[in-house]
């Protein structure tokens, strides 16, 4: 283990008169800044918050830091599930949050490059006009685009489009002794040496400090329609999945959610849903040229899910009724989080063939523990999100479940194939399950990277790794 | 430097006893193993030849090379162009051409893991009946699939498809000690610490020697066709190329010619190409589920071509045409080595609105230097082949010419935003145009992965870093 240096007086200022205005010491500001959305997972206050606004900056942060051996986190909005931009080991806390701005659409390239602190429900405003959009979509649309790309957020339309990393073309990042090092760029292809790029994406911050970065953008479908499907059985709905992807309808988005997390929603929102009948759904959207284009997809879709034993196939092809669905599955992790005192997440991801027998896992381990899970995901990429509720009981009795629960959880996804996180990342709250997957030769070699980036161990220290 | 072991006969005993009959001592056998299809850069004899055919002996081999310090050359079917699969610094050559088996096709999942000998030409039968396909489309067919994704090799459908990193879920990967990694799997989405899995895509057996891949698939589009597109002006030709990629047609290929090119593959092939009459054509391939969906995308590009100054479009639907005209550029290559005695290439990549630029700057470092430099490529993604010719220069001519004009062709890609390498590699032969495009910071850090991978440097000694 590294031993930090405290943030003293004289640090400060050098902080104050790098950033005047611009550097938070007192607490009553700080609490914001000491937990991401999980506070389940504890606070922890950075010894100062800097909120840069330029490249140079970071830099400039960095290079003092790496020589004093003070601890840096990078922080977008704050938005994580896994404690990623949490300071566990004291020192500063590096904010990207003001810089904020959308520095060129290149329409013809069909790049973005911006700064890493745009949010990601900002961007599509400075698309407006282009015809181009940026297709990943993270249910979190207040995160920051530069988080989005240090986690490798995946988001609902990666059945069609894929994830953040299939979008990142380039970055500006700060390495620990403030170099400025440019990775990629605007072309499409690179055979370039070992890609630093697609190591830096996902880091969540340990490698380096993302400064800017250059996104793909591709062609706005003009039209999109969503397909509610309800089942009566779990099982028939979960095993609809793998046969809606290869019916060539090309579907942009396949969710799955069950009664429980809509009624949760429904609580949350105080909003009826357009159908609480039965156990289980999916949720198909569909993306194209027109609404005609569409019909086809439209048609095979409903008679697959109808033959597959879906009750009924409701369409929605009007703002308001995608509005009121989309909107309540957007507000799932809100409405749980409501439900219950505390919580712990699980997000993992298996393969597609897979979730039907997780699920069913899942139900019994919660039978055993006496544990109400919910989970919904996105059934059509094998990425399901697990909620451990707490409810009525007292710390050490959850504290006790809530272990040996997490453990055969992460068990069960590991035995069909499965990854720790499909999308939310380690952060400190999830390494002790990284190692238990990965295994030790892969963190030895992750160590290793590490280590070649940031010797004194000052970036994010106590993540991932 | 490392200084490596030769290998002696009691390693030969080793190897012989590991396997027998696959073991290539002799001269006479081994002229094969000394080169790849780019000759010009040399041929080096290694001490010996191993034709591997399972993933315990390649574990085997490394185990027993690091102890030894012997150099091991990763090798797939030798169709590399920067000598990557060379053992410049002797050693064994490690083949996996014996490694041709596709083990699983999982249409569920839609994935299929293969042995890394399959050659790209004979995956897709393994595929048949399936309706799903594999979209990477490199030119050399007889390349196989593992030399495609250390290379990340790229290919003519990569505009629509992405290129071959975007296609490999799972690697099993056996480091320089003979630890046997599985790196991630058949899940489509992760976010679990650093992606080893993205590093050794493209890292040109330096860190790894690839075992085994998880391949993903996508639904195969129904039909396709191709349009020819001929131009009077090269620079209206070029510049038609981002219109046609943001008309919402979704190409899946834009290729550019050149009538030089076309000339060429003529006498190659013996074969008259479809139109001759113009300075410069756009190929652009439209994949989609019938005709009759296509018929919009065919009409959207040609009134397009049309207004940006095409003297026709002419229509290729009928497998005969389309073969006509696929044939004639998948020959390129072959047919401009024909045309010389020898020649050296460059594989650059440039944001796709530079091409036009890049393009101008290439025919006057041409006329310059007064060398014959052909061109063809990647239109649509910034991919551009470029061979420059030695036609009937002498040696110390050539050599003379050659340097200053290489420097000038990787200066001019530098300065317009590109990369080195689009998708052939680095090898040993663009190794100094890496360290010049990426810098020596990049290159540090490449260096120390390396180190954490490989601390003796026995994996394909010599090669991009």
């Amino acid at each position: 283990m590294n031993t930090f240096k405290r943030v003293d007086r004289e640090d400060i200022g050098f902080f104050l008169n790098l950033m005047p205005g611009r550097v938070i010491t007192q607490d009553e500001f700080m609490a914001d800044y000491t937990h991401d959305e999980m506070t389940e997972y504890g606070h922890f206050a950075p010894e100062a918050v800097l909120k840069a606004e330029t490249a140079e900056e970071i830099c400039s942060v960095l290079k003092y830091c790496n020589d004093k051996r003070i601890p840096v986190t990078p922080r977008g909005a704050g938005t994580g599930l896994c404690g990623g931009c949490v300071a566990i080991h004291g020192g500063v806390v590096l904010s990207t949050e003001r810089m904020k701005k959308v520095l060129e659409v290149d329409a013809q390239n069909m790049t973005a490059s911006l700064e890493p602190g745009v949010l990601l429900m900002e961007f599509p405003k400075a698309l407006e006009g282009t015809g181009l959009f940026y297709p990943p979509d993270p249910g979190e649309k207040t995160a920051t685009m530069g988080g989005n790309a240090m986690t490798n957020a995946g988001g609902m339309r990666a059945v069609r489009y894929g994830v953040t990393r299939d979008y990142i073309l380039g970055m500006d990042v700060a390495l620990a002794d403030g170099t400025l090092l440019h990775l990629g760029g605007k072309t499409v292809k690179t055979s370039s040496g070992y890609s630093l790029l697609h190591l830096m994406i996902g880091s969540e911050g340990t490698l380096g400090v993302l400064t800017g970065l250059t996104v793909k953008l591709v062609p706005e479908p003009k039209v999109n329609l969503s397909l509610l499907i309800p089942f009566d059985e779990l099982d028939a709905c979960i095993q609809a999945v793998p046969k809606l992807l290869s019916c060539g309808c090309d579907p942009t988005a396949v969710e799955f959610m069950q009664r429980d997390v809509i009624s949760c929603v429904e609580t949350y929102l105080g909003k009826q849903f357009p159908d609480t009948a039965s156990d289980a759904y999916l949720l198909v959207r569909l993306d194209g040229p027109s609404m005609q284009a569409l019909e086809p997809a439209v048609d095979t879709v409903t008679e697959l899910a109808l033959s597959l034993g879906a009750k009924d196939v409701l369409l929605a092809d009007t703002d308001e009724r995608k509005e009121s669905i989309w909107n309540a599955r957007g507000a799932f992790l809100e409405a749980i989080k409501g439900s219950t005192p505390t919580m712990d997440e699980c997000d993992v991801a298996v393969p597609r063939n897979a979730i039907a027998d997780f699920v069913r896992q899942m139900t019994s381990i919660s039978k055993d523990a006496g544990l109400r899970i919910l989970s919904f995901g996105h059934a059509g990429d094998g990425n399901l999100h697990i909620y451990v509720c707490r409810d009525g009981l007292d710390e050490a009795e959850w504290k006790k479940k809530l272990d040996g629960t997490m453990e055969r959880l992460y068990a069960a996804a590991r035995e069909l194939g499965g990854q720790v996180s499909g999308e939310h990342g380690i952060g400190h709250a999830k390494k002790h399950f990284l190692t238990e997957s990965a295994g030790e030769e892969q963190l030895k070699l992750m160590r290793g990277i590490k280590a070649a980036f940031d010797p004194n161990g000052i970036l994010n220290p106590g993540k991932v790794v």
